[in-house]
């Protein structure tokens, strides 16, 4: 069965989605951030070890750094006596002396070796006598040091370029003593609200207004994904007010989302407006909710006007501005893990139509998973311009376009609306 | 098999990972943020309705608002006439004037209905003549219409407190017209590394130096996980600067991390000043790596010394911090989905130790999961001291104490190191 958006056949989601992603480019802008703020960030140049890590042969036990020659046959029996010339803490330099046959150092786990010993004899296997020590354990070249670049050797690329920097990754560039990292900026997402009945929270609603939800579900969705909203003001229903803000919006971000407001004028308004500054990729999804949803290309980036319902609007940004922001913010695809539950009573769907249904959980606690029973789902589904359709669920489903009737008791893999 | 520390026996991780969760206090702090900064944030106050949403009765379709009973017998052959007294659009105030009988007002999705009218008349079902209109179709009392208050009733509670803010929760706060939101604040975790052998990075590194990774994985580790890092100055191994930076963390902060340097001095130093200060929860535990791990509640607040190694600070953190931190953040527990992988060789383990064991994965791409072959984890593990065990690693596999030895082709579950 076909579906129509103003006289046109409606768009499968699948092309629309791929449209979307050959038309998106990886951000290319870079910025250099401090240790501190760049967890979840990605590397915009490889990084390389400036120097060897460990800097210097260090010791990896507390004890004595010997010559392992001089100690070749030391047992419990026949323990082999060392005069001690010094200590070696942690953080010291390596000493200007060095250890000749028949001396050695006490050392600290972490402290460098000095110069002329190779092996350090742990504490345990000694037994200390004022200025002597008896080793009472032969030990071989090596043992109990780590030596200088065993970790990295200096010049070698330690991350790579697009590498995400998860906390083991960031104390890496620690560890390599840098404080900053050179990383690929966030992609800028400008938000505009359009629709004369639409007013910002926080001011007071005259009679006939509702206030704007969806430029804080879609900024929300954006900075979790890696990007940086822009918030921006609420857009009248006329074409020179739409064509201005379109322009402003245009100069400042890398993609531009226009939440539709419910009037008529603004629904045409907006498609004449991207269709003459650019290429439309898209008008009309084969979706349920999201049926209006249109993309096109402007000065080279990607404007989208999602639909005005919240839950359509929320919806539709996450399962097609998501991976697309992602690809931008040359993030990993975005994959959370789905539950599976069993659907409590029927859901019919319209073919040829994907529909996306947002679900309640029973039986279920967020963070532990079932509470031993059947995880049962129901629909969360009032009414399109609800809000409680998103404030109630706990996920949502999807029914492919070729399917009509999902029979109570069917088994569903429910991805978290979180 | 008993292990011991200092000639004390280990304790089981369990046991320590539950006296650090029955010593933790969930944060009582709040702060107000705005909507724009509140994603993933938990609510501190329930959210009531201040008003009915939606806020007055409007139209779902684009038609005619008329007196369901004028049209009740309507049909395409035999149409209701009604004259056109008026149009109303979305944003505008419900007009002043009223529908009467064989009366109508044109009508805009979103629009407020007028005074009279019960029921809207989709334009399909009409054909219009200047300031007349035909209905085609009969349609009944509330047909096309969201009644006020449909959605939410004023005076309902319709977000909990301590429910997470996810998007969709953001959109809720935002159409009742919040532009704030009461959260708890974020526990701040003082992080402090210790050891005379510790540089900062972005400092020059004398000889017998190392750079401080400890402070950066752990603060970005507690930044994920819903907490604000308090990064502290590096502590040499002195009783007197232990004791004044210990005093100095817990004014501030509500949990206090101490990273060891790897001097002998300092791990008597810090076991003896948090046995004075306050109640020791444990001190050595039967992990590997992580064995000299140390926790104690001091003024209250919880104080944990973690290895100094990086890969031993970051696995503690991770496995023994994240769960505690969570708790203090109210926010539900953290499950991460595992990868199942096959063990590419064998492992042996120490009995009566659990070992967190770092791996690489082959055949894997983070994003998209398994490239069509068998997963393959191999040990990224290299030694202790190392940084790239770390960066290395894809992710890490838990082998049970009682477990000593598996062989190659094992089933595994690696946990991401994400």
């Amino acid at each position: 069965m076909r579906h129509y958006h103003g006289g046109k056949p409606l768009m499968a989601f699948d092309e629309a989605l791929q449209r979307l992603l050959d038309a998106t480019q990886p951000i290319d802008r870079t910025e250099c951030v401090p240790l501190t703020g760049c967890v979840d960030r990605v590397l915009a140049k490889p990084v390389v070890a400036p120097f060897d890590v460990p800097p210097f042969d260090r010791a990896t036990m507390d004890g004595y750094a010997v010559r392992a020659s001089d100690i070749a046959k030391a047992s419990a029996e026949n323990p082999t006596t060392l005069k001690v010339v010094g200590a070696i803490y942690a953080g010291d330099a390596p000493p200007s002396w060095a250890i000749e046959a028949g001396t050695c150092a006490q050392i600290a786990t972490g402290a460098p070796l000095p110069l002329g010993a190779d092996c350090v004899v742990p504490f345990e296997d000694t037994q200390r006598d004022g200025e002597l020590v008896r080793v009472l354990k032969a030990h071989p070249v090596g043992a109990n040091i780590t030596p200088r670049g065993l970790d990295v050797r200096s010049g070698t690329v330690v991350l790579n370029e697009g590498t995400l920097l998860t906390p083991a990754k960031v104390g890496v560039l620690a560890a390599l003593g840098f404080d900053h990292a050179c990383v690929y900026a966030k992609p800028r997402i400008a938000i505009l609200p359009t629709g004369n009945e639409v007013a910002r929270p926080g001011t007071p609603l005259r009679n006939g207004q509702i206030y704007d939800t969806n430029t804080y579900t879609v900024a929300a969705l954006a900075q979790r994904h890696g990007c940086e909203p822009l918030t921006m003001e609420i857009v009248p229903d006329e074409e020179e007010a739409l064509r201005r803000a379109l322009r402003e919006a245009l100069e400042g971000a890398d993609c531009v989302v226009f939440s539709a407001g419910s009037a008529v004028g603004e629904r045409d308004l907006l498609p004449k407006l991207l269709g003459e500054r650019g290429k439309v990729l898209f008008h009309g999804l084969a979706v349920r909710p999201g049926r209006p949803t249109l993309a096109a290309v402007v000065d080279g980036k990607l404007v989208v006007n999602l639909p005005g319902f919240p839950t359509s609007c929320l919806m539709m940004a996450l399962v097609l501005l998501v991976p697309v922001w992602r690809k931008m913010a040359r993030l990993p695809r975005w994959q959370p893990p789905t539950i599976q539950a069993t659907l409590t009573h029927e859901v019919r769907s319209p073919e040829g139509l994907r529909q996306f249904l947002t679900v309640r959980l029973k039986n279920w606690d967020e963070g532990r998973g079932a509470r031993g029973e059947e995880i049962i789902a129901e629909s969360a589904y009032k009414e399109s311009g609800t809000i409680t359709s998103l404030s109630d669920a706990d996920g949502f489903i999807v029914i492919p376009e070729e399917v009509t009737h999902l029979p109570a008791g069917t088994p569903v893999a429910v991805t978290p609306l979180d």
